[in-house]
């Protein structure tokens, strides 16, 4: 596993050299400079494990042949192609957020001389994806395929980020607008489709797999994908912040949190104005009132019991799916992420 | 050419009603018409050139055949591909350059409640590129050259955006870094390809061409969008702000200018220090010495000069081309800038 997170890295730098010399722009040395530090500030530093899944997800569907290196780089490279959507995402949502920081250092447009450059720093991220689809697949069969999923993705993504937004607008804290639908929508767009989806689409189509063949595999990654995010609101109120590495601040941040929408259904008329009035502030009077409204209300015993079906219900649909190799590659993203604790 | 217009501004409702159904995303009464508003503000308001010269340049490669109905709509909504790519570079550059006015209305980020949404809301209008070509092109045989296309002159103008930022960060302003060729890199990238190139690419691909074999006919255009840009650095300084309908601010703002790159080549060492001291301040008499010098350096003859050379070069290039509906197309777009007074 470390053999392959450093032979995953050692692509990276390989991409990375490729794309500082571009045949499609005439670089300068600032230029050069510029972009390969942004790079390194932003692509390789999270934990990879949507670029790192391109590769195992390839090699169960590949069943007991050993992966030649060629097939190794270019499951590598699609992988770094994720990796590399990401960055570009994170990047203009910390803009956007006006966030302080990002995996442990500053954001990037908060760095010295940056600031509003990380626009367009963005914007070459995302570019930099077709840069490196054209150069080591443009010649494949499956291509075109490629270039719609990253599009498709994309849209889905940004879309999601947009009904996040515009539901969330500064200063029209609306508590009334959030549903267990909304909530469903947002994290389905805004993370299932490129955290989950994306990266067994890829080693399907590496695979030559039809992707119109395989919509319950996009189902049951989807929803694999609502799951963990589901986790996740869970994990900031009711985790370890020791054991997460960070102390949750969706209460305060009047996020539309999986732990609200579920309070929202299962409150009384008396609780739910007491959570109108307490979520979304920073007052740690406020925020201790709605995590005691959540002990009453048993949140954590609705998780569980969420937590219980969800799995019942993907095992049950991954076992219907015909192909034992994608069966095998859907039962590793949910052992993945099953009872996890961060 | 009114009736084009309008007929082209219909395919725009076409394309916008499409865009606001489409099935890839679960849309909800706010997030449609959040769209549907952010659409109409930013990306039919400008003057439509860059599109419309698609359709005008596949009449002339098909000669003297009558557009189809479908012709019609394809090459309008490949311009409007191009209206929208325009439309996303500047809501992300106005935010950059936190502009004030865009086409005599507050830029987008600037009208209440959309802010830093205007991020994503670029990242939405470059996402709709690939749905509309989609859409309606996927099965031509072309479609995978049209995605090359617009993902490398999108490339393209994101790098030329990123030169420009570099050399001009915040609190550096160093007008030694300054030249000829920085000028003409930074236009080169960040305007001709998009403005110039692309349509003719567009209409190449709709007759059957392969981009590959018109290689001159990118340089041509490319070197049409670099004499394009110093007219506009010309007249922002020197034409009539009456016609133009804006008074130049490029000196005040430290712009990378054509004038400002001539002036530096020509001027002795006493003349060069005048304009460290007089660049890029917002004093009215800094700025009338910078012009004062301009004057002195007789740059309306040396752009007189360079207009006239271009002409000739440009002329000469196309009537080098084999085909006479090619020569027809650069030719029509020479005509529509030579000597042009706004």
């Amino acid at each position: 596993m470390s053999d392959l997170r450093s032979k995953f890295l050692e692509v990276y730098e390989v991409l990375k050299s490729e794309l500082l010399n571009d045949p499609a722009f005439e670089w300068t040395d600032t230029s050069r400079q510029w972009v390969d530090r942004m790079l390194d500030y932003n692509v390789p530093g999270g934990k990879l494990n949507r670029g790192l899944s391109v590769i195992d997800s390839y090699k169960l569907l590949k069943e007991e042949k050993e992966l030649t290196d060629d097939e190794v780089f270019l499951a590598s490279a699609l992988g770094w192609c994720i990796e590399w959507l990401q960055a570009y995402f994170l990047v203009l949502d910390d803009i956007m957020d006006n966030s302080h920081t990002r995996r442990g250092q500053p954001c990037w447009f908060r760095v010295p001389k940056v600031g509003m450059i990380a626009v367009n720093d963005g914007i070459i991220l995302r570019n930099q994806i077709p840069r490196i689809l054209r150069k080591h697949f443009r010649d494949k069969k499956y291509y075109v395929d490629l270039l719609d999923l990253f599009n498709e993705v994309e849209f889905q993504t940004a879309s999601g980020q947009m009904i996040d937004l515009i539901t969330t607008i500064e200063g029209e804290k609306d508590l009334s607008k959030y549903s267990l639908d909304l909530h469903r929508r947002i994290v389905q767009y805004k993370t299932a489709y490129y955290s989950f989806y994306i990266s067994v689409a890829c080693a399907l189509l590496m695979s030559g797999e039809k992707l119109e063949d395989h919509l319950d595999v996009k189902d049951i990654l989807v929803d694999m994908g609502i799951y963990f995010q589901v986790q996740d609101d869970y994990l900031d109120c009711f985790g370890d912040p020791e054991f997460i590495g960070k102390i949750g601040t969706d209460i305060q941040d009047f996020k539309c949190s999986w732990l609200v929408v579920k309070a929202l259904e299962l409150c009384n008329d008396e609780q739910k104005k007491s959570l109108h009035e307490n979520y979304g502030k920073e007052d740690p009077t406020c925020v201790a009132r709605v995590k005691e409204l959540y002990n009453v209300l048993d949140l954590q015993g609705a998780f569980a019991d969420f937590e219980s079906k969800s799995y019942e219900k993907l095992i049950k649909s991954i076992e219907a799916h015909s192909s034992m190799a994608v069966q095998a590659v859907l039962k590793s993203f949910l052992a993945k992420i099953y009872k996890r604790l961060k």
